[in-house]
């Protein structure tokens, strides 16, 4: 068993779980760090193994152009590559191809689209996304996806979600093909995990889910999420795929992420997460406190001698305070962003931890009604 | 004593010593790390403590404007505004005055110039640069000088090295007033330095640094040197001044420092380096290694899997390789930019090691040999 289910909350699908990688056994609920060209922006790896994170994002996407699958593949994988100890999960690329790409165009054996770096075209199908996220050396492999914009003709959400399916099923044959050539059996450790597709129409959420569950991955993802649609439009298709989920896979959803969607979410039964906002955000001069978001370039923070979280113990916030943080981001200093990187990120691995502990001792309704009370900013 | 020569060198004026700060003591010969606007860019104190650096460089100049003196003694001296338990130097403000102000002028108060942050006009006095520096609660006070370009007017040149004695002398006043005010004597630990002044006329050179000694003070230090002069004539002027000097107070060449001229200045006696090479080169995504400097956006490292230097055993050369900060630089990451001026920071305080370990073992002449041999790049 790849995945453990230790701890279900009465009166919620909020459960604790134990996932288990090539990389160590990974507890979830779990955040996972967005590492999207194989670097957690503005972070050393052990600052972030020293906090205890466990399981960081990849995105095959951005690492097919630069420095290129092959060259990875030369250093030993990703792991080796980028100094990280701890697992590893790859966005298959779908995503990105049809959010970011110029020129991309759909094939019967997959989807071409110019690399954003050199110009070149490249086609990527449901086979190679398997096989350059092998060669990466990837824990948790994800299926390509076809993931369609917001809003969507019916039409077309509907061929997004049978494409997603019929690549799903090209995906798996190629992993059990070379989880035979490479282990001569199913890996007990390596993961593939599929994406849902369906936009907000719930019904083609239940539809691909049902067609992947019968395909069979190691975990389900909810992918197409927080591309525009108004939250709780995305909630409630969590809320319907994931009572639908087969309980003992993992459930991820993928891409967002603001910690109060998060305490929802896991309430709705999901055990991944991840997005680039801890990061992002920081970039931009926010940190992430108990009462929501603040932005330190604010002149109200210029003397202000607190720590950014009078409740972190991160070593942003044991040994400095947000006017001297305020001082760095006006003097365009990268030691303010590499403050606020990591405290943003141990923002969400203590909430993480929270949440655990409240799952393990059979308080999870008590954590989620003090969340609920609180004034969150979104 | 404030300042120990523990051990002089045979056949050289390189000698080991030991200098008492209110924040511990410093081994010399000691290469600062330069924390400009109150921080060393790109890296955490912590990271530079573990490495046993003990001594760092600010600028009075930087923090005048931003965030401003008053602010950061608000937040209880610079040590605590940047979270920094060693010690640290702080510069006058003079070199920077008059060679990055627009609208300098010169009174016979001091001098007057344009802040760069919010375009008001500041005055810089030879008295209010020590109490500016003395409010930072720095542990080493830099008098204030008057840098003069190069080339330079014989005229000007006397002029500029009379003022720097001047102002040395006015400054000395004030610190002497304020140490009897803060210790009602003068403190035991804390530090004043003069600067030498005379550009590239060693008559001059000898002259300031005869009336300096005459006003007294714990250390001297030889400014406006690297304003473009040819090297030869800046290490002229050092090996004349050095031998000059009280050997029994400490020795600063300010602002110069490629590692072979580091090596050179000990010989010639000189105990505190300070330099933005390592930091800013590694901005420019270069890195210090045993051959000199390589530029590892360089294609060449694409492929490249051993680490920046070799002998090196900083976080970033054990466990990173060139063509993963090659990919990281390529990649405009930030991570690339931290992992180099770890390295290079710690390239140059592994140089100081050294060169205090052969002092100490009275082999410096053995060495220089080494380094003489070696084919540096400049």
């Amino acid at each position: 068993m790849k995945f453990e289910v230790i701890q279900k909350s009465g009166g919620s699908r909020a459960r604790l779980g134990r996932l288990l990688t090539p990389h160590g056994v990974v507890e979830t609920p779990c955040f996972m760090p967005v590492g999207t060209s194989a670097t957690v922006k503005a972070i050393f790896p052990k600052d972030l193994e020293e906090e205890g994170i466990k399981l960081i994002l990849a995105n095959a996407y951005h690492l097919l152009f630069r420095p290129g699958i092959s060259v990875i593949k030369e250093f030993g994988g990703l792991h080796q590559f980028m100094g990280w100890n701890g697992a590893i999960l790859t966005d298959s690329g779908g995503f990105q191809v049809f959010s970011l790409s110029p020129f991309c165009k759909i094939f019967p054996e997959g989807v071409r689209f110019k690399s954003p770096v050199d110009g070149s075209f490249l086609m990527l199908t449901p086979e190679s996304a398997i096989h350059a996220q092998m060669e990466l050396g990837s824990d948790i492999v994800m299926s390509l996806d076809h993931c369609p914009p917001w809003p969507s003709k019916e039409k077309d959400l509907l061929e997004a979600t049978r494409r997603t399916i019929q690549w799903a099923k090209r995906g798996k044959e190629t992993w059990m093909q070379q989880q035979e050539k490479l282990f001569s059996k199913p890996s007990a450790s390596y993961s593939l995990f599929g994406i849902i597709q369906g936009g907000t129409d719930e019904r083609l959420r239940l539809y691909c889910s049902e067609e992947l569950m019968k395909i069979g991955f190691d975990g389900y993802a909810i992918g197409g999420l927080s591309v525009g649609e108004p939250h709780e439009e995305s909630l409630a298709v969590v809320k319907t795929v994931s009572s639908f989920l087969d309980e003992k896979a993992p459930k991820y959803v993928m891409g967002m992420g603001q910690p109060w969607q998060i305490v929802q979410m896991v309430d709705l039964g999901i055990d991944l997460f991840d997005c680039v906002l801890p990061t992002r955000l920081a970039r931009h001069g926010s940190a992430y406190v108990e009462e929501g978001i603040i932005h330190i370039k604010n002149a109200r923070f210029r003397k202000d001698g607190s720590p950014l979280d009078s409740r972190c113990s991160c070593y942003a916030c044991r040994k400095f305070s947000r006017g001297y943080i305020h001082h760095l981001l006006k003097s365009k200093e990268i030691l303010g962003i590499m403050l606020l990187s990591m405290h943003n990120l141990l923002f969400y691995n203590r909430l993480m931890k929270e949440i655990r502990s409240f799952l393990a001792h059979g308080q999870w309704v008590d954590f989620l009604a003090r969340w609920k009370d609180k004034k969150v900013t979104k």
